[in-house]
């Protein structure tokens, strides 16, 4: 990973943060550093991220879903961090038939199932707790699609849990391949494990490549706890000063569509890891060059609270542009489109920087295994340096829990949960008025 | 379209407006209502676009693809509004084989191209200039993977452009089937035409029902010019109200995944035509129930910037939940998935007013043609307002112009570009450092 923090300093833009104030940053950075070393090396909770690149078991993997074809259709069924880094994976290997059910939408789900060709399709369930009402339930509508369309369904599945729980004792009563949630880690920070590389793996993907991309990460930074040597550090720290400096919204637009799940991924792991205590910085998606068409108006001359960060691979594949018979894109003709979408991506930026608004820049060498591996481990690296900063409890998410309570009460589990009673004492202004 | 403001009001969350300022409110509402059906009385620049349910004529468009069947995968070929109505309105109607190439991201083209059977596919490419240099050197590589193919193009495509321009001339030498972009409209509020239906009418979809949607979104609610009475001057005057009060960011959080497209048309809807002066709301994209599990602890215990918007159909399609035999999960059994999602929608919302953070809830009757129009054009109504108590200009996006230029003097066009020479001076801090 590369960052360049030339486009967010005080000197191009407002909010923008002084090298002086970057270097004294730097010592707050070093202090983070090492708490962030000392969790790791202790396997402390959320710390223990850092060490999957060393400690998940790719050849694990691969034997767990050595049954199964590379050409199978892999469905995942789970939501959050259960989904999230597996779609990332995918998309970034631009594996094929690769699909995700991480909502409980009726319309949805049947359109899913309708569309697989069932024999030749293994799912993948994920839930740490083999509890998550939304990967359960959707568990239950596929099993059965399974047993209606007269298969097997224990010989197309695949389970990624914790130690314990409802889904482990299934698996264990039906003999399923079972892989382990990793211990000590959150689901937003465990795509470097089964639950991200399973999808991949199927599709018989470079794993081990993902695995070797992130191990790679630190060490070409040589990781000095300094932020002017280490990119990650570099990206976090410059991300945590332009919020401190007015940067509340974070627009993340990588050069690649391939990237498009990553940028969600970055905004599960922003939101759920730094909105706490009336902190955070809110992470939204955007595609260039396609949202330049849509964004770029707001982000060039709206409020001055957005900071972009643009992602890209320094290398790309290659897809010519014929010679046209248009006369005024004759300039075009016998180009390539990375050519293009590359002046696009460097325009933009001149663009922002020019109209004195803040950017950062971020490069992998090429979007391929090791690309993405790199790229996910350096911005988890990157999150939990802005919660240091910050001080806050980075790997909890405390309040998402009263609209499950709230869920479950209204759906009628058993248990008390005044939550749900609340959901009725909503304030209404109905427009038109209801009679 | 049915609006309710409850959870927005003052009484219940901060930021939050009160009843009594929404009443002073109302009077600038009836005065830029005024100035709404003027412009489009008069068919002025940009609010002629409330005109299109009554002047897009659906069988124009009918004949067009008339020679296309309708099992025929469709592939778009635009950018920005060229591309996103098309996609919001495929998707809203669960229109399988339905693609798009907005981007000029050569791994994304290949693997598209790749993937579609080219014998069956018709590609829609639009572009009111005809000059649009993404889509036109996505143009140039499609045609020519169709001649690859040995398919003669001509007779798979379909064209949507202005009056004039190179586009325009290529239809007409070929003879190619052909639609107009409507005068007077930008392309994010161009989705109510051909630019938007196209790929609908070619899959044979109820485009007549989308127009009828669109009309019937003023007629319900009587458009009489009161956010109390009107439900798309409701939305607009809340989402005015609490960005006033500090909501600079409004997530766009539809209960419905097949409105993913349509909260992402919205972003840019919101972006370009409200994004000036320094002023503007950032609009992101979250899909429920999926995005409580990664954006929710951000909307409930970040910093008081983010108001949700809630959009859901009142009636959806049935998916049973099979009996479990997870004892945990017993109250599932035998349930729907949209009861369980239509209560995760309740308890999130009432969630969010525990904390007491804003929301608005925006209904539809169900998620059909009638209901995408309705959705589309109310939000386009909405829009406008903003843009009206604002006292900007709603429908130029000035701020893209710079990048445009600067890309076109680095890919070498004829021209004098200065901007091309900014890029160069990029101020740059490489971390790790540049040899």
């Amino acid at each position: 990973m590369y960052v360049d923090l030339g486009n967010g300093l005080a000197s191009v833009a407002s909010p923008g943060v002084s090298r002086e104030s970057l270097e004294r940053l730097d010592e707050r950075v070093a202090r983070a550093h090492e708490r962030i070393e000392r969790g790791r090396k202790e396997d402390e909770f959320g710390y223990a991220a850092f060490d999957l690149p060393h400690v998940t078991d790719a050849s694990e993997i691969e034997a767990a879903v050595a049954p199964f074809d590379a050409s199978d259709a892999v469905l995942t069924v789970g939501i959050g961090g259960s989904a999230l880094g597996a779609a990332t994976i995918a998309e970034a290997l631009d594996l094929a038939d690769t699909h995700v059910l991480d909502n409980v939408d009726p319309a949805e789900v049947r359109s899913t199932l309708a569309d697989l060709d069932l024999g030749d399709t293994v799912f993948h369930v994920v839930s740490r707790s083999g509890t998550t009402v939304e990967t359960l339930a959707n568990f239950l509508v596929v099993r059965e699609a399974f047993e209606s369309a007269g298969i097997d369904w224990t010989e197309r599945v695949v389970v990624t849990t914790g130690e314990e729980g409802p889904l482990r004792e299934l698996a264990d009563r039906h003999d399923l391949p079972t892989l382990s949630v990793p211990e000590g880690v959150p689901g937003r920070f465990s795509a470097l494990s089964s639950v991200g590389l399973v999808p991949a793996a199927i599709r018989g993907a470079d794993i081990e490549g993902v695995l070797a991309g992130a191990a790679a990460n630190t060490a070409r930074g040589e990781i000095s706890g300094s932020l002017f040597e280490t990119p990650a550090y570099a990206y976090g720290a410059a991300t945590y000063a332009l919020a401190e400096r007015g940067a509340t919204v974070d627009a993340m637009m990588p050069y690649a569509e391939d990237l498009e799940s990553f940028a969600e991924w970055f905004a599960q792991l922003w939101a759920e890891s730094l909105g706490k205590d009336g902190l955070g910085q809110i992470s939204l998606k955007a595609v260039g060059a396609t949202d330049q068409h849509s964004q770029l108006q707001l982000y060039r001359a709206g409020p001055r609270n957005v900071m972009v960060t643009f992602v890209r691979p320094r290398e790309r594949p290659d897809c010519a542009i014929p010679e046209t018979d248009f006369e005024a894109l004759s300039y075009l003709g016998g180009g390539d489109l990375g050519t293009l979408l590359d002046a696009e991506f460097e325009a933009t930026e001149a663009s922002l920087a020019a109209a004195g608004r803040p950017s950062v820049r971020v490069e992998i060498d090429r979007l391929d295994a090791r690309g993405i591996g790199d790229l996910l481990y350096g911005m988890e690296l990157a999150c939990v340096l802005v919660g240091e900063l910050m001080g806050i409890e980075t790997f909890t998410q405390p309040a998402v829990e009263w609209g499950k309570r709230a869920a479950r009460g209204l759906l009628g589990a058993e248990g008390d949960f005044p939550e749900a009673e609340a959901v009725g004492e909503k304030s209404r202004l109905a427009v038109p008025p209801e009679e």
